[in-house]
This record gives C-alpha cells, structure tokens and sequence, in this order.
C-alpha cells in the first residue's frame, strides 16, 4: 500500500483551501493533512483543525492563534504569520504543499517550500506575477515542479504533461467574458457592484470575480503562463469562450491543436495537482459535451476591456511593471469592492501608477515587496486625490 | 544533421499515398522515398517514380509491372504483388512504412514490417478491423507502435502519447455526420450516388466518403479504437460533430477531457506520422478558431444510420464478426458504387451476411482470408438474388 501523501494547505479557509479539504475527504487513506495555514477567519479554520487534526497549524496574526490556543490538543504546534508558513513548508513531515493563500502573502513560504524540493501546488497568483522569475529560476535550480490549480494553467500543464516545449507554437487561454461581457462600452462607466460580481461561470471570491470582469484575470494570467511556460506574452492569445467547458488549448507547431475541457469546478484543477503525475477517479461531476451542445468563441475586446491591453504591455515589459501593475490592481480592485471608486477607474489608476514607476530590471524579492508597496501606496494616494483630477 | 529517414509507401497513387509524397516534398532533405508500391494507376505510378526516383517499386500485377520496366533505370528493382510489397518492408534501407493501401492488400505485408521491427505509420483500416488482434499482439512482440494516420485515430494518438492508457476512461470518435446528416428517414431510400459522394468536410476516396454517408465509417473506426488503444466498444462513444474541427477526444478517469484539433486535411495526421516522435512545422493551413466561431456536438441518430449500431455489436462481437461485416459492406458500398443496390440495401446486405455466418474466435490469418472471401461472395450472391426477396 503506498502511504498518504502529506499534504500542508496555507490558505485553508479560502475557497481553494477548502475545496482541496473537499477533494482530500474524497479519497480516505490517501492524503494526509499534516498542515493547516490561514489568514484570520478563525471560527473556520477552528473547525476545520477540528475535522483534520492537523500536526502543525498558522494563523497570521498571533492574537488569532491565541484565540485557538486552548481548544488545541497538546501535540499541536501553532505557529503564526508568514515566518510560521516558512516554518511548515520545510518540514519534512510535508510531501506536497497547496499555496491557495491571496495577496502577497506566500511568496516567501513558496520560495521556501521549493528550497526544500517540495512538490508545489500553486494557487496563488501574485506570486508568479510578481515574483516569476525568481521562482521558477528557484524551481529549475531545485528540479521542483510546480503544478498550477488554475483552471486555465491546469490546462495548459495537462496539455504539455511529457511533450516537448520547444513544439509549442501558441498558448490560447479562454476566458468565459466575465459578468459585463455584452455590455456596451457607455454603459460600463455605470457598472454596479453588484453587476461586476455576478459571474456566470465560476463560483469565486469576490477579488478574483472583479478581476474576471475587468479581463485583469486573464492579464495576470499571461503573465503567470509566461513563467510557468515559458513563452513569450505574443505566444498567448486570449479567447473568449462563454461556455468555459475548453479551459485552454496549445497549439503545436505542426499546427495540432490540443485542449483540455471539463466542468466548471475547481475540484478539477484541485485533484489533478493532488494526484500528479496520477489522476485520481472524479470527484467532480462528468462533462456532458452533447449536453452542453455548442463551444463559441471570439477575440476579446481590448477596447472595453483596458486592463487586458494593460496587462499585455507589462507582459512584455521589466519584470517591475507586472509587480506594480499587480499592485495597482489590487488596491483599486479593494476601492471599487468599497465603492470609492467606479469600475471604469480601475484601468485608469493601473495606468497611471504603471506610468510613474521606477522601472527595474530583474528586481530581487526585497525589491519586489517594495514596488508591491510603493503601487499600493501610489494607488490609495490617486483615489485620495480623486476629488482633484488625478488621471494624466 | 540526422541522416533521412527512409520511407516507404504502399499504395502511393491513392488519396493518402499521395498526401503522404505532398508532406515529403515540403522537408527536402528530411525524408528519402525509398519504395513505391501502388495497384494499377500506372500512369501516375510513373510520373511518382519519375519524381521519387525510389530504389524499389511495386505493383499490384506483373502486367503493370511490364510496363513501367521500359522507363525505369536498371538501378531501380521492380516487383509485383503482395509477396513484392512484403520484400519491399523488409529490407533494411527502409525505416517507416506508410500502409495506404486500400481493401485486405496490406496486411500481410503489414505482419510482414512488423516483425521486420519498422516503425508503422497505418492509414490502411482493414488491417486492423480484419486481423487487429494478430496486428497488435505482433506489434506488442516486437515492440513498434503503430502510428494512426486516420484523423480520428491520430488525434486519440496524440492525447494519448507519453500518458497512462489505465487512466482512460473513454473515447470520442467524432463524427462530421457525412453528407446525409439532415436527410429524413423515409428520404434516406432515395438517396442518390451523387449525394452520398458530396462530403461536406473531407475530401477522400468515393469508398470512404460513402462509408461516412452510412456512418460505417465510424463503425470501422470504433473497432479501430478497440485494438489500438485497447478500450472496450462500450468505452467508444461516436459524437456528431459536424464542423469537423475536433478531430477526437479522451476522457480521463478525473473527469478532464482533452480533446485534438485542427484544419480538415489529412496531410496533418500524415505528417505527425511521418516525424512522430517530433513534430514537424505545419506543411496545413492554420486553424483560426475564431473564425470557425462556434463547434457543435450532438448523439449520432442509429435509427437512421443503423450500420452505426451493426458496427457496435460486431466491435462486442468475436473476431470473425468484424472481418464478415467489413466484408460484407465493402461489396455492398462497391455495388451500391456501380448503382445496382440502394443506400438503404447497404446496412441490409450486411446484417443479412453477419446473421448467416460461421463465428470463430482467434481466427489465423488464413481463416480471416476465408471469411473475409466468404462475406463478399455471399455479399454478391445476394445481391444477384434481388430480385428474390433476399432480406431475412
């Protein structure tokens, strides 16, 4: 019998942490949850330590592992913040380790957890974004694979599973068109946030659905196949694709196309980087393609989609734009989700922070969470200023 | 730089055959054409040999043979025959040997390449709906695979290359619906010739494209499936899918589907053939998805394409099944090809000669000959009793 294999998850509360306990609950005896690792929504992950039982535990302020303290058994090693995670991904009780954490939070534990020749499963997107060429340098160095749980990157890593890179001619990413598709480009200034948040397709959290209506997703995600793939941003094309059943495609040289098609659940995603290089039976229901009947798909619309435009550019730009762009983005997304801003405004505040950024080539991680920083900063003054006309 | 590799083509003057010499034009200096074998389209046997300049051709009768020998060098070896094309796949000058002969030429010479350990690039379906067990329990002995150069086929190739087949689920052989798909039931008695020839995807041979009208064509390719990728006819699922864009596809144990695209043209699946394990550049145009906008899938009608469901039961059936019912509907697509039988008479004819024939499990080939020969004489029998009411 092959023993189970340990699993740490650093963002368990999120909706990826909990669907990979999900998928974990589905095949007893083969996983084992030696880690648990979230932010600060402690009545959640007070009981999932319930259920799991874990050997080590995270929170990331101290004063929430406080609070979980005496609930715990003894032979429970509570730890906190990003120093706690680091702590975790090194130890070798911990096989595999699911990064499903948000925001800037896990770049260093990733790093760390690749050091240690970890099996990676990574959720997270800030971390390539920002930080893509150190990790997957770090990976290479350390004959690490990362596999992504991205429904997208998933795609694309199943596709290339054992074919030669060099025989990838183009990377085609669908993209279901967000919740503001078919929205005339005049009546996008007057987008709600109760419109932005409907997504059609996938149930996500309320960041990442923002970033599906803007296309900001899909301009992160160029970003992340550049590194995890690597090719060139002009090697990835954006496809929109309503039925989001085609999660993305490859196109060979020899002009073969291959794409990888399922439901639309993470769960997916999920249990194919749990299993890797073995699939698991499905735990998510079956594709019905007849059902489903007809796959459509068309260019995007950059026009009234900016942020794709956006994203391509800092694509093919130093590695400091896709930092600053990242950072931008998120504290515009976080003012819009606030209602301070308007949806239209998100585009414009990337751009102009993008365009009073020191550039750097090849920035180190301090240098990294500084120009993280300085965006962030750079943003919430531009929406402070809102009043007096901020846009260049 | 990699020395050429050798080929030879068996049936070189058909539609394949010459897609395969069309492929091998755009890689000067990649291949070298060291066979030709052909039937009896002697003037275009010339001109190819003019061209090639192989060091050994072949034609189905010594009479054709004569004459071509007047224009040949006295370096070139002619010879006749099967016994001609089983020397030609021996010998060690040639590499890969493209089967594109039509009807049960060939599987001799195809046991014969076998065992000669040349890699097999198999466009040639009766082989394997005859004598597919003796085809791949060789193949498995001596260790070659056989490269499908059927759309279908090659795209399930592809999926499937370098993964585990265990973690296969099932397949999906789709299907363009051929040139009766919208016709109703009670019109599919007044089909004519020339509408059962009007393909509206591919362009092939007039045998094939009727077997596509009567859906018998994927009947043949269901059994196929079974012995290249070892599936059971109940893990084979035929698709309608008329845009012809997804060539097929694999479903996975995890739910995950990955499904082989392309352009409609046969010189794709030839060249993936003819290079695998590499991919070569595309020699076919582009497949601009955006353009084709939309793909549509739906189940195949077995009511009015009834060789659909005679295919199925022969695929679950014994071997000698497969062999009598590709037997049977090669006399009847020929009579039906000289107008002396209707479309409909074609699924009649073969369920008449299936239900009357001796099964035998593990037939030799000797035995496959014979119910091959018995299918067809019983085929044209009833044929010449039609107007006796032949069907039982």
């Amino acid at each position: 019998m092959i023993p189970p294999r340990r699993i740490a998850i650093l963002g368990s509360t999120g909706s990826i942490g909990q669907n990979t306990l999900n998928v974990i609950r589905a095949f007893p005896g083969q996983f084992k949850v030696t880690a648990l690792a979230a932010g600060n929504n402690v009545e959640e992950f007070k009981r999932q330590v319930d259920e799991w039982r874990p050997d080590w535990v995270c929170l990331a302020e101290k004063s929430s592992v406080e609070k979980i303290l005496p609930a715990l058994p003894s032979s429970v090693k509570a730890l906190a913040g990003e120093q706690g995670m680091i702590e975790i991904v090194q130890r070798k009780e911990v096989d595999l380790v699911v990064f499903a954490t948000t925001g800037t939070w896990g770049v260093a534990p990733l790093l760390a957890a690749i050091q240690a020749k970890k099996q990676v499963a990574l959720a997270n997107k800030e971390s390539l974004v920002m930080a893509g060429r150190i990790v997957t340098d770090a990976a290479r160095e350390n004959g690490v694979k990362i596999i992504p749980i991205d429904s997208e990157h998933s795609a694309i890593f199943q596709i290339l599973n054992g074919q030669d890179p060099k025989e990838l001619h183009r990377i085609f990413l669908t993209c279901s068109g967000g919740p503001l598709l078919h929205v005339a480009k005049e009546q996008l200034k007057e987008v709600t946030l109760e419109q932005a948040l409907k997504h059609p397709r996938w149930k996500m959290g309320r960041k990442i659905t923002i970033d599906s209506s803007t296309l900001m997703n899909k301009g992160l995600e160029i970003i992340e196949a550049k590194w995890l793939f690597g090719v060139t941003p002009d090697q990835v094309q954006v496809v929109i694709h309503p039925e989001a059943v085609v999660h993305s495609m490859v196109e060979y040289r020899d002009g073969s196309f291959m794409a990888q098609m399922g439901v639309t659940d993470m769960k997916g995603p999920i249990q194919y980087a749990l299993g890797y290089p073995h699939r698991l039976p499905a735990v998510t229901e079956r594709l019905n393609l007849v059902e489903v009947g007809k796959l459509s798909f068309s260019l995007p619309d950059v026009d009234r989609f900016p942020c794709l435009r956006i994203a391509y550019q800092a694509a093919r730009g130093g590695d400091s734009d896709a930092t600053v762009m990242n950072g931008a983005n998120d504290t515009a997304v976080e003012a819009f989700l606030e209602e301070k801003i308007r949806w239209n405004e998100i585009p414009e505040l990337i751009e102009t922070v993008l365009s009073r950024h020191q550039k750097c080539e090849n920035p180190g991680l301090a240098r990294i969470l500084e120009l993280d920083r300085w965006a962030r900063e750079e943003t919430t003054r531009l929406i402070g200023q809102r009043s007096k006309a901020w846009v260049s």
